[in-house]
C-alpha cells in the first residue's frame, strides 16, 4: 500500500512558485509532475488574446466511463503586496503554530492540494479503472483578467470530447470554519453608469447655467430605494451599490456641466439581465421626469443610462444528488451540516455552470487576499479527506 | 489747443500687445510712453513670489492736493484659444463693421483707452496743477493668480506715501449696453469641502462594508435647502453651489471609502464669513446626525467639512457722492440712469475697498474671455466722454 500523499506538503510546494497572475512560476509544472506519474494525461495548454498576457493552463484526466467529475481551480495569486508586512515570507510556506502561511494558502493553493492529495489516494485505492473521470481543471488567469483561463479551457476540453458531468471548484467557501458553506450558486452581477447633464457655467452667474448636482439626489434616491427585492428562498436579496461618483470639472468657480454615477448590482434569480435593465431604466425615467434641474424654469433633466455587458449572469445548482453527496462527506468530516449558499462574489463558477452542474467547497476564506494569509494544517488534511470521502461516495 | 486723445487708437495700439498673464508684452511700456509725456510720473514695480511668475506692473500719478481719484485696471488678457476659431486676429486689432475685435477689447484694454483718453484730455485742458491726483494702477496679474498684482500694488502705492480717496475700477460692468449698470460693492466668496466617510469594501460583501455615496443626497440637500436669504436690499441672494462631487475609487466592483464634495458660496451682506461658516456646519451637522449610513445598523455617518481662506468678503460701498457723480456723467452720455448692482464675480474692487471707496464701470461685458471678443467704436469714445465728464465733476 502506498504512502498517503501529503495535502500540507503540496500546498506548502505550490505556495513556493511566485504565481502571481500571470506568471505560472512552476506550479502548473509542479502540478503536471505530480499527476502524470499516477496515471493522469497531462496537457498544457496557453492561450492569447490581444491586449492580455499569455496565459499558461493545465487539463489532467484519467479514468473513463458516464461520470466525469471535474475539480476546477487555478494556481494564480493575488500580489503579496508589501512583503515587508508579512510575518513570513509570502513564497516561503513557513508553517508556524499549526500554521501553513503564504500567498494562496487558501485561495487557492491549499484547496488544490487538498484535491490533488484525495484524487491520488483515489487512485492508487481504485486504480486507474475505477468506472468513471477525473479531471484537473486549473488555470493561471482566475485573479486577472479572466479572458486566457477557465472561458477558453473548458471549450479547449469540450472540444476534445471532454464531457463533464459535474463540476466542484475548491475556491474558499467557508466563511468561519471548514464546513460552514457549500455554495450552490450566484447572484448576477450588472453593471452601469448614470450620466446627468447640465449646462457649464461660472458659480457667480448660476441663472445662466445649470449645476447636474442638484438633480443628483433624486436620481440616487430612484436608484437605491426601494430595495430591489427582499430576497429568494435561494438567494440574498438583490443589491445596488453607487461605486463612484465623478463630475467633469473639479474646480470652485466652475459649475459643472456633467455629473456620472456608476453602479453595481449584484442580482438574484428573481430577475433575469433584461427585468433588472428595465428596471432601473424605469426608476431613472421617473426620477428625470420629476426632476427639473432648477424649480420649474427649465426642462427636465437629460439623463443617459448605458450598461456594461453582462459578465456573469445568476445561477442555481439543480443537481441534489450532487450537493447532497458534498454535504454528507462534508458533516462525516467536520460535524457541521454545511449552509447551502449563493452568498458572495462571482468566481469561476459562472463559466462552469454552460458545461455542468457546479459546486463549491474549500477553505476558510477570511484571510484571502489579505497579508500574512494563512491556512489551519488541520483544515488542509481535513479538506482532503472530504473530498476523499466525496469521490467515494460519487464513484460508488 | 492739442489734439484730442482717440480712446479707439489706444485700445487698438494696447490690443496689439498679445499680453496674456503674466507676459507684459508691450502693453505696459506703451501706457508709460503714452502717460509719461504730459506729466504722469510712472513706476514700473515688478512683484515676485515664490510658485508663481514674476509680474510687471505700472503705477502711474500726476497732481497733487486732497482728493485723489485712482483708476484701476488690468492689461493681462486670457489666453485666445484656438485662434482659427477667430475671424479676426486676437492680436490685430482690426476694425470692422464699428467694432474693435480682439482679446481684452472689454476686459479690459477698451476701458484703459478710454480712461486714459479722458485723463490725457483732462489735464491738457487743466493743466498738471488741477487742484488735486489722478493715478493709474495697472496690473498684469488680474486674469492669472492676482498673487503679485493688485494687492502688492496698493500696498506698494500706499508705503510711497499714495492717499487714495476714490477709485474707479474700469472692468466691464454693463450687461447689455453702455450706461446699464455701476458696481458698488461685490458678493463675497467662501469655498468649501464636504468628505463623508464610510468603509470601503467588495460589492458583492455589502454588509461589511458602508457606501458614503447612500448619505451624498441627505448632505446636498441640507446645503441647498432652504435657500441661504431671499437676497437684501443692494445684493441678490446668497448661493450655494457645488461645484464637483467625486468618490476616492472609481471601479464598479469596490464600495468607496470616501466621497467629497466641493461647494462654492457668493455671500451677501446677510452674512459675514463666520456666520456664514456657522450657517453650514449647523446645515452639515443635522445631515450627520439624521442620517445612519445604513439604516440604524451602525453610527452616524462620519461627515468633515473644510473651508478655504476666504478670498474675498462682500462689501458695499458707502460713497453716495462718488456714485451720484459717476451715475449723473453716466446718465448725461447715455441716457441711461445706470442700475446701482451688488452682482456678479469677484473683482479687484475686492482689495482697493480696503484702501478707499471703490465703485466700477467700464465696457459691455458679453464678448468677454470669448472668441471674437469686440468693442463698439461707438462706445469706446461715449465711455471716454463718461469718464471725461466724471473727472470734470469730481475734481470740480
Amino acid at each position: 500500500m502506498p504512502t498517503p500523499a501529503d495535502p500540507v506538503a503540496i500546498a506548502r510546494d505550490l505556495i513556493r512558485c511566485p504565481s502571481v497572475t500571470p506568471a505560472e512560476a512552476g506550479a502548473l509544472s509542479y502540478l503536471e509532475h505530480l499527476l502524470a506519474p499516477a496515471g493522469f494525461s497531462v496537457d498544457r495548454p496557453v492561450f492569447s488574446e490581444p491586449g492580455t498576457p499569455d496565459v499558461e493552463n493545465l487539463f489532467a484526466g484519467i479514468g473513463s466511463g458516464a461520470r466525469h467529475l471535474c475539480f476546477a481551480g487555478h494556481t494564480d495569486v493575488v500580489p503579496p503586496g508589501d512583503t515587508a508586512a508579512w510575518r513570513h515570507d509570502p513564497f516561503a510556506g513557513d508553517i508556524a503554530e499549526g500554521r501553513l502561511y503564504g500567498r494562496g494558502a487558501v485561495d487557492m493553493k491549499g484547496g488544490i492540494a487538498a484535491f490533488a492529495a484525495a484524487a491520488l489516494d483515489f487512485v492508487a485505492a481504485r486504480g486507474p479503472d475505477f468506472g468513471g473521470r477525473i479531471s484537473f481543471l486549473v488555470t493561471g488567469d482566475e485573479e486577472g483578467p479572466s479572458v486566457n483561463g477557465t472561458v477558453k479551457l473548458l471549450a479547449w476540453a469540450a472540444a476534445r470530447g471532454e464531457r463533464l458531468s459535474a463540476a466542484i471548484v475548491g475556491e474558499p467557501t467557508n466563511p468561519a470554519a471548514l464546513g460552514d458553506m457549500i455554495k450552490v450558486g450566484r447572484r448576477g452581477s450588472l453593471s452601469g453608469t448614470l450620466t446627468i447633464r447640465g449646462r457649464q457655467g461660472h458659480v457667480a452667474y448660476p441663472h445662466l447655467a445649470d449645476n447636474p448636482v442638484r438633480a443628483l439626489p433624486a436620481f440616487l434616491a430612484a436608484l437605491l430605494h426601494p430595495p430591489l427585492d427582499a430576497g429568494t428562498d435561494r438567494f440574498q436579496p438583490s443589491n445596488l451599490e453607487v461605486t463612484s461618483v465623478e463630475t467633469d470639472t473639479k474646480v470652485v468657480n466652475v459649475i459643472p456641466a456633467r455629473i456620472e454615477a456608476r453602479f453595481n448590482v449584484r442580482f438574484n434569480d428573481r430577475w433575469t439581465p433584461e427585468t433588472l435593465k428595465a428596471e432601473i431604466a424605469a426608476r431613472v425615467e421617473r426620477a428625470r421626469a420629476e426632476t427639473p434641474l432648477r424649480r420649474g424654469e427649465l426642462p427636465p433633466v437629460e439623463a443617459e443610462l448605458a450598461f456594461l455587458p453582462v459578465v456573469s449572469d445568476v445561477f442555481l445548482t439543480h443537481a441534489p444528488d450532487l450537493v447532497e453527496t458534498l454535504a454528507a462527506a462534508v458533516e462525516a468530516e467536520t460535524g457541521r451540516r454545511p449552509a447551502l449558499s449563493t452568498s458572495g462574489g462571482t468566481s469561476d463558477a459562472r463559466f462552469i455552470k454552460d458545461y455542468c452542474p457546479v459546486v463549491e467547497f474549500g477553505l476558510v476564506g477570511d484571510t484571502m487576499h489579505m497579508v500574512d494569509e494563512r491556512v489551519p494544517v488541520a483544515d488542509l488534511v481535513t479538506l482532503a479527506a472530504i473530498y476523499r470521502r466525496f469521490l467515494d461516495a460519487y464513484f460508488a
